[in-house]
C-alpha cells in the first residue's frame, strides 16, 4: 500500500484509458490500462473506466484525483467531448469522479497540458521556469509553463502549438483552418505526404497498440525508413522538422522560452526530424533571447500523461490555478 | 501637489523621452516630453533625461519609479541598449535612476510590455484576464497578460508578436530572420510595398513629431489614402491586415486569449486594416476557444507607455514578478 497522500491519476486517450496510483514524489506505484471499444456509448465508457479505477484503487486511500483528457472540454468544470471518443459528448467526467471520490480534490486538464506539466515537474524540463512541452503523434499538442506556472488561457486551451500557422496557404487542418503545424507535421500527414511522393515502406509492418496512441504505425515505419536512409522518408521528415522549427520560433518569440520538449511517436524519428527542425529554428530565431532556446526530446514516455494529471493535485500551487471550487473538494461544496 | 503615493513614470522611445507623475488611480498629473538628438552620447542622453525628470518632479515626492524602454535590455537589471538610440549601449538606466531616487522601488520593462500593461490596467483590456496588447508603428511590438498577470518570459522578452512568422519565405526582417510579422506589417514596410506597387501619395505631407514615434509619416499618408479609396493603398493595408490576422490566430491558439488590443500609428488606418485582419483571423481561428477572441483598437493613445510604466510600481502584484531585489528598494539593498 502506498502513502495515503498518494493520488489517483487518470489519462483518457483516443483509444485507451489509463489509471495509476501516484506517490507525492511523482512515482507511479500501480498502473493499468484498457483499450476502449470505438463504438462504446457513454455508459459503456464510464463502466469501463469505473472498473479500471476499482482495480487500481483496491486497498488504496487516495487524497485526490487528477485527470488528463483529450479535448475539447469545458474547463475547469470538466465536461468532456474527446475528439476520438464519440461516445462522450459533454460527458460530466469530473463531476462523476467527484461523486465516486467525495471530499477530495478532483481536477482535470487537457491531456497535452498534463504531458507538459509532467515534463516540467519530473522530466526534461525540471528546473526551467519557461517551457513548451509538445507531443507530436497522431495530432500535435502542447502545454505552456511560464514563470514556473502552468498557463491555462481563458478557457483552459492554452498550449495549442499544433495550430500555430506555418504555411498560410498550406493544407486544410482538422480544426477548420489551414496551414496549421498539425496539418503538416502530424504522423498521418507526414506519412501521407511520403506515400504521395512515391515512398514504398521498407521496414516491416509494426503491430503494437501503443502506436495507435502515439503516432500511426505508418509514421513509425516512415521514421524507421528515414533512419536507414530512404530519401523520400528523409524528405518527409525534413518537411515536418521545418514546420516544427517555424512554429517553435514563433512560440519562443511570443513567450521567451527557456526550453521546448518534444515527445510522441513522430518525435522518435530522431536526427532526420530534429536536424531540419534545428536548421529552420536557428534561421528564424536570431535575437539573443530566442537564440538561447534549447529543444530536447521529452524524458518521460507514455506515463507522462499520468504523472502530469497527478501533479494537478500533488503540485497544485504551480499546476492548478482556478482557486476554490468543486474541483477542490470533490463534492461540489466550495473550498476544502 | 499630487498624493505622496504617486510615482514617476518614464517612457524612453526611439526619438524622445517622456516623463510624468502618475497617481495611484493611473491618472497623469504632470507630464513632459523632450526630443532626443539622434547623435547624443550616453552622458548627453542621461543629462537630457535628468533635466526632464527634475522639471517633472519639482515639488513632488514620489513613492517609486516605473520605466518603459525600447529593447534590447537586461532584465530586470535594466541595462538598456535601445535600438534607435545609439548613444546608450548597456547603459545602466535602472541603476542610475535608483541612485537618483534612493529608498523606493525603481522598475523597468520593455516599452511594448508597458503599453500592454496600461491597456490591461486602465484601457481597452480592463477586466479581461488573458490579452495581447500590440503596437503597430515603425515596429510591431506587444505584451502578454495571462491569468491576470504580465508574462515576462525567461529574460523579460515575452510578447514579441512582431516576430511571429507569417510568411516563411517572406521578406528579411531586422531581427535577422525572415517573414516575421514586423517585416510585413511595420509602417515603413507597408509604405514601401505600396510605393513599389505604384502608389503616388494623394494626401498632403504631414509634419508632426508624434508620427516619427508612432509610425512613419509616409505610412500615415498611406492610411489616409486608403480611407479615401486609393486602390494600391487599400491593397497595402489589406496585406498588412492579413499578416496581422495570421499572427493573431497563431497567438490565440498558443495562449487562448480573450482579447487583442492594437495601437500605434498604423492601427489608425481603421477599416482598411481591421477588415482584412478579421477576415484572415476568422479563416484560421476556427475552434470554439479561438473564435471567441475579440480584436479591438487600443484605448489609451500616446500616454499608454507612461501609464504602464507607472503600473509596474502601482500595481506590482499583477505587473511585476521578479520578487525582491534592488528594483524593490531602489538602493541596491534587498527588499523594501
Amino acid at each position: 500500500m502506498t502513502p495515503s497522500s498518494a493520488v489517483l491519476a487518470i489519462d483518457i486517450g483516443g483509444t485507451k484509458f489509463a489509471a495509476a496510483i501516484v506517490a507525492p514524489d511523482g512515482e507511479i506505484h500501480r498502473a493499468g490500462r484498457i483499450a476502449t471499444p470505438p463504438t462504446a456509448d457513454a455508459d459503456e465508457l464510464w463502466h469501463t473506466l469505473s472498473s479500471l479505477i476499482d482495480h487500481i484503487c483496491e486497498g488504496e486511500s487516495v487524497s485526490g484525483v487528477g485527470i488528463g483528457c483529450g479535448g475539447p472540454m469545458t474547463w475547469p468544470g470538466g465536461e468532456v467531448s474527446p475528439l476520438n471518443m464519440a461516445g462522450w459528448r459533454r460527458f460530466p467526467l469530473r463531476a462523476q469522479l467527484a461523486v465516486r471520490f467525495p471530499g477530495v480534490p478532483v481536477r482535470i486538464h487537457n491531456d497535452a497540458i498534463c504531458v507538459a506539466v509532467a515534463e516540467h515537474w519530473r522530466g526534461a524540463g525540471k528546473g526551467t521556469r519557461n517551457m513548451l512541452g509538445m507531443v507530436v503523434s497522431t495530432g500535435v499538442g502542447g502545454g505552456l509553463i511560464l514563470g514556473d506556472r502552468v498557463i491555462d488561457g481563458g478557457t483552459g486551451n492554452a498550449g495549442h502549438i499544433g495550430h500555430v500557422i506555418v504555411e498560410p496557404e498550406g493544407p486544410a487542418c482538422g480544426c477548420g483552418g489551414r496551414g496549421c503545424l498539425e496539418a503538416v507535421a502530424r504522423g498521418p500527414a507526414v506519412a501521407a505526404w511520403a506515400l504521395d511522393h512515391g515512398w514504398r515502406p521498407v521496414t516491416p509492418e509494426i503491430h503494437d497498440d501503443a502506436y495507435r496512441e502515439y503516432g500511426s504505425a505508418t509514421a513509425r515505419r516512415l521514421a524507421a525508413d528515414a533512419l536507414i536512409g530512404d530519401e523520400i522518408a528523409l524528405a518527409a521528415m525534413a518537411r515536418a522538422g521545418h514546420a516544427l522549427g517555424l512554429a517553435i520560433a514563433s512560440a519562443t518569440h511570443l513567450c521567451d522560452l527557456d526550453l521546448v520538449t518534444i515527445g510522441g511517436g513522430v518525435s522518435q524519428a530522431g536526427a532526420p526530424l530534429f536536424g531540419p527542425l534545428e536548421v529552420t529554428l536557428r534561421e528564424h530565431a536570431r535575437m539573443d533571447f530566442s537564440r538561447r532556446l534549447h529543444v530536447v526530446p521529452a524524458a518521460l514516455g507514455q506515463d507522462a500523461g499520468l504523472v502530469g494529471a497527478a501533479a494537478l493535485v500533488l503540485a497544485g500551487d504551480r499546476y492548478w490555478s482556478p482557486g476554490d471550487g468543486p474541483w477542490s473538494s470533490g463534492d461540489g461544496s466550495p473550498g476544502e
